[in-house]
């Protein structure tokens, strides 16, 4: 990588890392399953520096308690044609504590996905990175989620 | 979950998870990098249902290679309120033999992020599972990716 390029790339600060995590609202998590990773996508919300987030009771939830898991989000900045991401690594617990299970039920966590999602989780981070850099290929992130790109599966 | 709500949750067939990956630019790659998992977004192309990408030769390099990694898309078609993803499990290899180099050259995967990207990794599927899904909270999938959201950082 040649200075010019690393220059290209920015790394965030923890302070604007949990500004992204605040404003945006799904994450994709990477647990291991096995001896493989899996990466599902979930709605998440921020609460004092943690990642709280619903499950049901399968495959996800055992993973994630048992071992180290992680959230990534992106996105892109048409303003400055940046990308960004930001993970959270660390160790996913039950919230079993009546009270806590009550202040996670007052987070306005509604589940987005069909099926019981019973459980919270909370991701308390062991390291949290984020990064920025110019894009060279700004279309790519224009397309993604857009209803032009699923438009022939409507 | 109830009938109804696993009824509301359609499993994708092979041939249309290809198609979602053929359309789409950008995934999110898990690895395992020592026992944790962490996720990168990497922009990949499809070639003869493989998945084809580029990358230099840090962390994401070699985990890849040495154990089984999972790619990850997801979209919204607001068409239809339904939310999709697609996960590919496997084992990436790099691309080595100098005739599959050149093919893998010719596959217009420019590099959509600063830096050395010189090795090509092939992941072949082990499994290949996709998920479409009427989704309670369309607000979610509007805002990723939104220059709204991250009007703040420009």
């Amino acid at each position: 990588m040649s200075p010019k390029q690393r220059d290209a790339t920015e790394r965030l600060a923890p302070d604007e890392c949990w500004e992204l995590l605040d404003r945006t609202l799904v994450g994709r998590l990477a647990v291991i399953v096995g001896e493989h990773p899996e990466i599902f996508p979930v709605n998440y919300v921020v609460d004092q520096k943690t990642i709280v987030f619903r499950t049901g009771s399968g495959t996800k939830l055992w993973s994630t308690v048992r071992d180290q898991c992680a959230l990534e989000i992106d996105g892109y900045e048409a303003g400055s044609a940046s990308a960004w991401s930001v993970m959270v690594r660390g160790r996913a617990e039950l919230v079993l504590d009546p009270g806590q299970q009550a202040a996670a039920g007052a987070l306005h966590l509604d589940p987005w996905q069909p099926g019981d999602k019973n459980h919270y989780l909370r991701l308390t981070p062991e390291s949290l990175t984020g990064r920025r850099f110019k894009t060279t290929r700004p279309d790519i992130w224009n397309t993604p989620d857009s209803d032009a790109r699923t438009s022939t599966f409507h």
